[in-house]
């Protein structure tokens, strides 16, 4: 087999063998495969794409480049959640608590994060003491013990994928479905879990920009899931504006523990209820991936009493309290969870108003993910220290109406010749209409 | 200007300005931009392609990327032609002789062979004491003198294209019209001649196939030509089966001063003649590239006057003695010439006969060029040795009727153990029928 052979098949329009898959990762892995052919190829799926089977080997081979996790000592069957990534997405913190109180397993691997915010590794680690770095042992044991552990992703997870995506990065070829695709489940299929539920986003903070194209996203990872024998739900949420209201790491963290701990969800969910908009966003989405990963579970087959036992979870205060235990069996101060105002905070907390009245209509998402950026709560480089006090507090939400004398939102700062810049920025990324305008679902479909 | 948003622009459908071609065609050059970054923009030109003003402004760039020659020294209107290559094509030692002898200077730059017979100059080596690598003094002298020189050609002309050309070749990018008609044309831009005369094949022993590629290619490269400001010609000939009847060295050379003895050209074309048509496909091919060439140095305007005066040329036995005085200006033995029993001549010279009547029908060229090369006559690689004796001599043609006891073709070799492969081989290549066929005309089109 010749690597030349492959770019001209692929060329004009054939389709790979799972054997012609295996030869182009193994060979591009071990470097046999020289970097531009690498290129060349995959400027060939740019244009013509890769059908159903050659993304499932492409995902598979990428997946068994590096070390495969074995989760066989955890009992149960092991649910993952995976996001494809937006601004104040902060939903693992509510769903995995959740689902470890109800007896679901969560053995969760993360990142840190290259972006607006940090990763979930970096939020945790605004909780004193909280500690990634636990021994496999440790991890598997915590799992089993109280059903929820977290570690940093280790070095070898999938080290094709890590290898292509560099060379994607660089030539131009990021923007393709089946390469987007099994990258990301390239990675979910060496963390072992058995039941993949993802976080689709779509959005102007998302990599897809329209429900459909997330859907399309959707539709390709849940089939490669499901033919690599892991069940798969794809959940396509809103990412238009940020979920709920706070954006930075602290931030995310307090707000997922003032989720976690509502009394009565149905009542904040209301319209007549004082909880903010933002946060009832948060709730929907945050709800819906812990059914789902409780269908996947096997605990229930019936959506309904999935939600119903996952809102029961947050409500009985279980959940918060399982948050509390997983953080302190890591090394962390479990009081953080309990009272949250000893959480890193950020020396101005600057509200910002609205020039002028009106409805909001549309927010470029990406800027405020930037803004929290610029404020020092994302890495601009891998090498970049962050700041996990900063952030945004964004008090109004899309089709909301906002006058000029109420908060649109708080700045946290801690540097003041920032702040002018953020306030224009986060202003700027918004739109005030005089006219309403209809407000979108958070959740749009699952796909499965 | 970064490399990786000028991949996407093209990528996306866009047009690149001169800038940007410059700095992509200098940053490859000078190693500034990787590889794989541009293997990845060959890919996209490959799906994409590109509009005149960039395979002009490509082209340029290339030319200037190394030596431009400065033929300034040379009187007169320099004409070059150039050939995009077939089985048999012995034109240039037609057509420079014909020109030199009608007063247009001819600076002639060749390389040698890689394939299925040397290059230009592997087959005048074929001549005794036959030298190319005259100092260019000399070179220019001999032009001013005799009016036809001929050097090997310098490392460093167009090493854009070089670089350019070996990563297209390892990436299946080559088959790309804009990229393939900037590759020839930088070449002969740098070579610095006024009026360019492109033979562009087509055929089963031709990059282009049919006739209507070969025009596309043409029309590309004459536009290029002309916007560069060179008077360039693009004459579209069939290449479905070797040009004349003699595939090999010496044999091209000899077949040439057969063609240039001829003392009655419109005799030997007419179907009365016992000249063999293959022959004669060879003189109307010559016959016509000569023509624009006479046009194109402007010594007329009338294609039939120049027709006459390149026909003149043969007959008169001045543009033989033009060659034999070409030979002598650069050391070889100009009898050779007069006689061309004196070169290389194979140890084996074996009649092959058809093992069924009927007529020619079709004939996969590019296989007749692989009997000449396993026969020795060729290069497999860059560092083979070429035998100039062998080859093979077809005597019948597309369209001819071929009986079993009269000889279709001799095989000339110099060892006998391929001569029976290299039978089986000649005889594969070609269909014979019952039913007549259409016999195509040699010369298809002229662009301009």
């Amino acid at each position: 087999m010749r690597m030349y052979d492959l770019i001209i098949k692929k060329r004009d329009g054939g389709a790979h063998t799972p054997e012609e898959i295996k030869y182009i990762v193994e060979g591009y892995t071990k470097g046999d495969i020289p970097d531009y052919q690498m290129s060349a190829w995959l400027m060939t799926v740019y244009y013509k794409g890769m059908n159903n089977e050659e993304t499932v080997e492409l995902t598979k081979a990428m997946a068994a480049s590096g070390d495969m996790l074995d989760l066989s000592a955890i009992e149960g069957v092991k649910v993952d959640k995976h996001s494809t990534g937006g601004v104040g997405d902060k939903t693992t913190f509510i769903v995995a608590p959740i689902l470890a109180s109800l007896g679901v397993p969560m053995a969760k691997m993360s990142g840190r994060g290259l972006g607006h915010t940090g990763g979930t590794i970096d939020k945790l680690e605004s909780i004193e003491g909280f500690n990634v770095s636990i021994p496999t042992g440790e991890f598997i044991d915590n799992v089993n013990n109280i059903k929820l552990s977290l570690v940093g992703q280790t070095g070898n997870l999938a080290p094709a994928d890590k290898k292509i995506y560099a060379l994607r990065d660089v030539t131009a070829t990021v923007d393709s479905l089946p390469l987007i695709a099994s990258s990301i489940m390239s990675k979910k299929l060496a963390a072992g879990a058995d039941v993949i539920v993802l976080d689709v986003k779509c959005g102007t903070g998302a990599f897809m920009k329209t429900p459909e194209e997330a859907k399309t996203l959707a539709r390709t990872m849940v089939d490669i899931g499901n033919m690599a024998g892991r069940k798969t739900y794809g959940v396509i949420t809103d990412m238009n504006e940020p979920l709920g209201c706070k954006v930075g790491n602290a931030l995310e963290v307090e707000e997922a523990v003032e989720v976690l701990s509502i009394k009565d969800i149905d009542k904040a969910l209301s319209e007549a209820s004082d909880v903010n908009y933002g946060i009832r966003r948060l709730i929907k989405v945050s709800l819906c991936l812990a059914s789902y990963m409780l269908m996947g579970a096997g605990v229930t087959s019936s959506y309904d009493e999935a939600y119903a036992m996952c809102k029961k979870a947050i409500e009985s205060g279980n959940a918060l309290d399982k948050m509390a235990q997983f953080v302190e069996a890591q090394g962390g101060n479990k009081e953080y969870i309990y009272d949250t105002n000893l959480l890193p905070k950020a020396k101005h907390i600057v509200p910002v108003y609205m020039e002028k009245e009106g409805y909001l209509t549309s927010c470029k998402n990406s800027e405020v993910g930037m803004v929290s950026l610029i404020l020092g709560g994302g890495r601009a480089t891998k090498e970049s220290e962050i700041d996990l006090a900063v952030g945004v507090n964004v008090r109004k939400h899309l089709g909301e109406f906002v006058s000029k004398d109420e908060v649109f939102a708080y700045i946290h700062a801690n540097s003041d010749d920032i702040i002018e810049e953020a306030k224009k920025r986060l202003l700027g990324a918004y739109i005030v209409s005089d006219e309403p305008c209809q407000i979108e679902e958070v959740v749009k479909f699952v796909v499965e």
